[in-house]
């Protein structure tokens, strides 16, 4: 009931196992911010870090979902969102790790979901829509949460990252290159485009529209 | 078309009548404190009531879903909110019957979430999850659509009565124990759990993380 | 992959390509007075302009998605929301072109969503639900990730159109009248209807309840 599936052992796996447990724990530390309680910032750290495998599925009639099949998922995220506030005090010298920690998480996600729209033989844009959502809507889902804007729509490049990191990847079905090969490197290009754009704070440009007028729901 | 589900008037099956009813009605005094229209405390007191099920079904593939097989699932908990804009005025008469319809929502809730899980053989992890979503997510889509972060989080013990709940009651499927009876003794439980934790205002330790530093999405 | 389903080319469907580009056009608008970045700006276009038909295929089960099975709508959304960036310093010339354009978004998409419910031999109360979630919830979603309380809840006369549009629509169901033209008609009572409303600013009353009480989630 809660052992891993047997027939993927594979790298992508792997690191989809840590980047479970990295989105729990960003949650975490959202959480904080709005003092919530502990069975709060275990829930929070779920729905980050499946939130956005949760939408892809329902999107794409993918059933069962990953978390209702193995609930080892849950846990995990759960239960590094709740170690997270064991050592919360740590947090700050800990700034890198947790950077470097997201970034795989957005791009082992972005990865695993474009691979299942493939599996179900979806067009292109919908392989990398279906990267997008899985890697960024967690995100999302979170500072809804939290009664924030959410902060994929206005802030570093994330989303465009993770876009990036679909494009790179998804060429490879076309290529029929070495599938281990072409996920390593899409791997390397995706955390270092991120923290790249972490480090030289790379922006796009904001549409700011100020002329207050009655609106329409 | 508007009739109840003939095949089933068991005691579980009346009693979600009542909560779908209940959490229309609390549903519909949230509304009232952010001035909601008429038709948006119907729209809210039925996003509240059903939308904890409806997540749950999305989740497991099970469809239909409860109000679509049987809209009188809509009227009930958009007559309850409308009933409620009402009797405003007797409310805070009503208070403490306002709290017992909120905790027998969310347990018959917990309930039934684990039954359908049950049927479609989750396992006991998924079975509780289950429970959980039906009964608590509701709340949640409340407070987001009022702009609040949701007191689930943060509040006193609702997702710990729901999970204690659900245990209980999933722990019955492995003993085989007489259905009716152990219905009306989670039941039971389940009430005197969250009354006395809403009594003594019971609340879980806080996670506080202040430490103002630039957020990644 | 990009082009159009070539079974239809209905007066509904042409009209339903315009409302998804109005859709993702005031979703811009909405945007832009959130300062989020152009991706942003896109994105929250695509979630206007076809969540509330995604709401409503996951709700009936109706799978695959509209914007799964023709990418197309997403460019569309998306390319429009992106346009209105470009265009913002004409919008306010442009005020009265918006207010038809988002009428003629919610009218169609109430007929396009009492077509498909009824199509699966839905309830008459459940095609009239399933109009109304492809109508208003895109514009729901929009303001919880601008992280406000939905105009839709609080505002003139928006899901009431809905609710009339679809009505009169689903009538026409029973009494086999011509198809084109009651698509026509009810196109016209619904814009009439929706316009009427802005121009004389008809609300609903609102239940208002100040009672400041201790809340329970």
């Amino acid at each position: 009931m809660w052992s891993l599936p047997p027939s993927d052992y594979s790298v992508l796996h792997l690191l989809s196992l840590v980047a479970v447990a990295a989105q729990g724990m960003t949650a975490a530390l959202a959480a904080g911010r709005r003092s919530m309680d502990w069975l709060g910032v275990c829930f929070l750290g779920c729905i980050t870090a499946l939130g956005g495998g949760t939408l892809r599925d329902l999107f794409l009639g993918h059933y069962p979902l990953a978390w209702v099949q193995n609930p080892i998922y849950l846990a995990l995220a759960g239960g590094a969102a709740f170690l997270t506030i064991l050592m919360a005090r740590l947090v700050h010298r800990l700034k890198l790790a947790f950077i470097v920690l997201d970034a795989i998480g957005l791009v082992v996600f972005t990865m695993t979901g474009c691979d299942i729209a493939w599996q179900m033989d979806a067009t292109l844009p919908i392989v990398i829509v279906s990267g997008m959502v899985t890697g960024c809507a967690g995100g999302v889902l979170r500072d809804v949460l939290c009664n924030d804007v959410p902060l994929l729509f206005r802030s570093e490049l994330y989303a465009s990252v993770s876009v990036v990191t679909g494009l790179f990847y998804a060429t490879a079905f076309g290529l029929k290159l070495n599938a281990e090969l072409w996920t390593i490197l899409t791997f390397v290009l995706g955390i270092s485009f991120r923290l790249l754009a972490v480090r030289y704070k790379w922006e796009m440009p904001k549409f700011v529209f100020t002329e207050e007028e009655e609106r329409e729901p």
